[in-house]
């Protein structure tokens, strides 16, 4: 089901991120040890995202498309030109960051197996909008962040790592979002070298690092303490 | 909302264990250090529940009690019973510990405030039956336990605590169940000794720690290092 690029080979993957608002994962998957992974385009559906100005500086391609009118989807003619932009440069993965949309068609059929996204709770707790805020009012005691891929539905696709955070009597969303914040740019480079290096497959709702290495299943993913 | 035992005080709390199962819960219950919680008594709707012989060897009072006909949740004749013959011995804590039946009525009411539960999962994913396995099956890459106040939904009421536990790829349900249950009992204890001490309060869903102590909402619970 996945596309494994550069199986045994050792080509780079060109790495697309799809970005609303300030692009710190953008900065974070350009700055961060990925392997393979290369950053190679920045695309957002909002004119004025400080994500454009972060890209001219990293020296990364940064285009602003036009998402058709819809609020909080794309129109399926725009997502095809969003998709063809990216398949004229070569993109190998896809890397939603903070893009308020819903992929609903192209990109998704174009990318198969290929677009992940990174959201700010310990799936499958607290999908969709705000799930910092869904934590606190919920009052748990630990959340964190998912990357996962990217299916037709909210949040929904196979995990592919976590890291967790604890959550302090005294948060409120601004404090326990930069707690967040600080282990999804550790998260994202790492889902996105495991991808690039071949060693993701996705069984059935579950994915699999291969070879096997238990400290990326599990151990380095929960106690943010391992690295890859 | 939070019935505070022994504020100020140096009383013991008597806490009930209620359970349907082997007890390890109970055991470590018995066996750690939870502060002024002292457990005095072990009620059980199975009569063959192992942990009738650990409460013998264990020196604490165990007693089988008839829940009624229903599979999953209380007769409330019955449930009546299981709340007298607590309140007759002076319970100030009850703690279900793989009970597999719904509270409704009685016990609630009369306990109001002062029943706990633990799950394994971090609520408020995975709740109801077979968490692990439910765990598996969605493909998370962290998991782990909380301990929570009862409410009359199914694992909705408002978290004391929660430890992580990471899933690894070739983890089958026992596997991860026992990892889970680690956590557990050391989760359990600690969420017993707070509630004891009247270092807890509920406000709203949350549940907040008094004094005010990092370490207990949040990094000792997140992490699994640091102890009370």
């Amino acid at each position: 089901m996945i596309t494994v690029p550069g199986e045994g080979g050792d080509e780079n993957v060109k790495v697309a991120v799809l970005v609303s608002g300030r692009g710190s994962n953008f900065e974070a998957l350009c700055r961060e040890e990925t392997g393979r992974g290369v950053v190679s385009l920045l695309i957002t559906d909002n004119p004025n995202a400080p994500a454009l100005e972060k890209a001219g500086k990293l020296g990364v391609e940064g285009m602003y498309l036009f998402p058709g009118e819809y609020r909080t989807r794309f129109d399926p003619v725009h997502e095809e030109r969003w998709a063809a932009a990216m398949k004229e440069r070569g993109i190998g993965l896809v890397c939603l960051a903070g893009l308020m949309r819903i992929l609903k068609g192209p990109i998704l059929r174009e990318f198969s197996g290929s677009v992940m996204n990174i959201h700010p709770s310990l799936l499958p707790s607290f999908p969709g909008l705000d799930a910092q805020g869904q934590a606190l009012e919920y009052g748990v005691k630990v959340t964190g962040c998912t990357v996962h891929y990217v299916d037709e539905g909210v949040d929904t696709g196979p995990v592919i790592l976590q890291r967790t955070v604890p959550v302090f009597d005294d948060d409120d969303r601004e404090s326990l979002s930069a707690r967040i914040l600080e282990q999804e740019h550790v998260a994202y480079p790492m889902a996105v070298k495991l991808h690039c290096a071949g060693r993701l497959s996705v069984k059935g709702r579950k994915v699999v690092t291969s070879p096997a290495e238990r400290s990326a299943g599990g151990i380095l993913l929960a106690s943010n303490e391992e690295e890859l």
